[in-house]
């Protein structure tokens, strides 16, 4: 199988048609953005990392029965994932309270609430990716009360499989980003990436971020950052 | 009785103390503000309206099952209403997209999804009232689940039993928001107002607001829309 016409060049990820109209290449560039698009720089070796490090999370979430578009890593930079129709929502799973929704709630940074925090945006640039609820996306026909409880089901499933996974490599998973598209045959299922870029990932002990705050608040070291995820990680599967 | 102590003197509403600590007085002011208090003018006559519909939509409520803090009317401005502790939740309820709600999702004014859209905001003046949804509120230590599920029952009741009465004097009743509190043994109820002030009310023919849309964007007529409703509402009840 091989890459051929670009059909999507996002800010940080290219999608490019395959020989099968089923399966596309999603190929992850060196490049990183924040505040929709507004920031953003080149880090060589970044793609080559979330590459890798979304391919070991896809393959992990499969070991314990949770479905992605993931099929197989393609080269240094990109992964062959099934074509899905993307459902244009954001469902974030929050174990910690972190960044603008600490501001919005009025509370510290890294505050643990009791519950796990659900969220729902909705993915749409022109209107900056709005807060929304699931009635709202119902209304604008995005899913229906039963698709989004079945989207809330694997959202749960992820995060607590990856909350699990990121514990035994030292690593606290205070929030992920998800997102979900429709398979031909009308089943959801898990799509986009799972990388440092839609996470919040803190070393456990330090509390050291890990993740793309090192790039939206400048704090340096942004590599390093993803780096130590990845061999984190990859030492753990290699056991 | 007699209203004694002022307690809260808000934009538009005051509390005032009773002889009995279970008991308060609310008095409407002839006041309108938007905008987070923002745009402020006098209606000499708006209170007494308000005051007045409030009185007849909880009395109707009552009739129908739902309690309130609603006790009855005092003057013309005010009304006794049991104490409660109010829960700092807006509870939105949108049969129709209107406001700012039909900008964040990028639809008409008068949108008419084919769900109800329920919305909540937390009550903070500081944060802006921001938009969240019951994981947050939970979070945030305001409601558990059931108490949350509890409340969106009150709702949806309220709202089926209103848009059934505006139906029957020619009004459609858009959206509406409601506010809760917890009495002192313990149970949740409905409490705050229900006026032109935080429901939006249209002539069922005409589409003509007749609500405080008239004031936020400098509609004019702003008394004669509220009028209207009383009139409307008083001759129904007269019958």
């Amino acid at each position: 199988m091989e890459a051929q016409e670009l059909l999507f060049d996002g800010n940080e990820k290219q999608i490019l048609s395959t020989g099968d109209p089923a399966v596309i290449c999603i190929r992850y560039k060196d490049v990183a953005t924040a505040f929709n698009g507004i920031k953003r720089a080149d880090f060589p070796g970044k793609g080559a990392l979330n590459n890798a490090i979304s391919s070991m999370i896809f393959e992990y979430l499969a070991s314990r029965g949770i479905q992605s578009h993931f099929i197989s890593t393609f080269d240094e930079n990109s992964q062959l994932c099934r074509k899905v129709d993307d459902i244009p929502l954001q469902v974030i799973v929050r174990n910690y309270i972190a960044g603008t929704t600490a501001l919005m709630l009025g509370v510290e940074e890294g505050m643990k609430p009791e519950n796990v925090v659900y969220e729902l945006r909705y993915n749409n640039d022109r209107l900056g990716d709005p807060l929304i609820n699931e009635h709202h996306a119902v209304a604008l026909g995005l899913v229906t009360y039963d698709e989004f409880n079945h989207i809330c089901g694997i959202a749960s499933a992820v995060n607590e499989a990856l909350k699990e996974l990121f514990a035994q490599v030292g690593i606290i998973l205070v929030d992920l980003k998800l997102e979900f598209g429709r398979t031909a045959d009308g089943e959801i299922i898990l799509c986009d990436e799972i990388s440092p870029d839609n996470t919040r990932l803190w070393d456990s002990k330090s509390l050291y971020k890990l993740d793309k705050d090192r790039f939206r608040h400048d704090l340096g070291y942004i590599l390093d950052g993803y780096r130590t995820v990845y061999e984190r990680l990859f030492n753990y599967f290699q056991k």
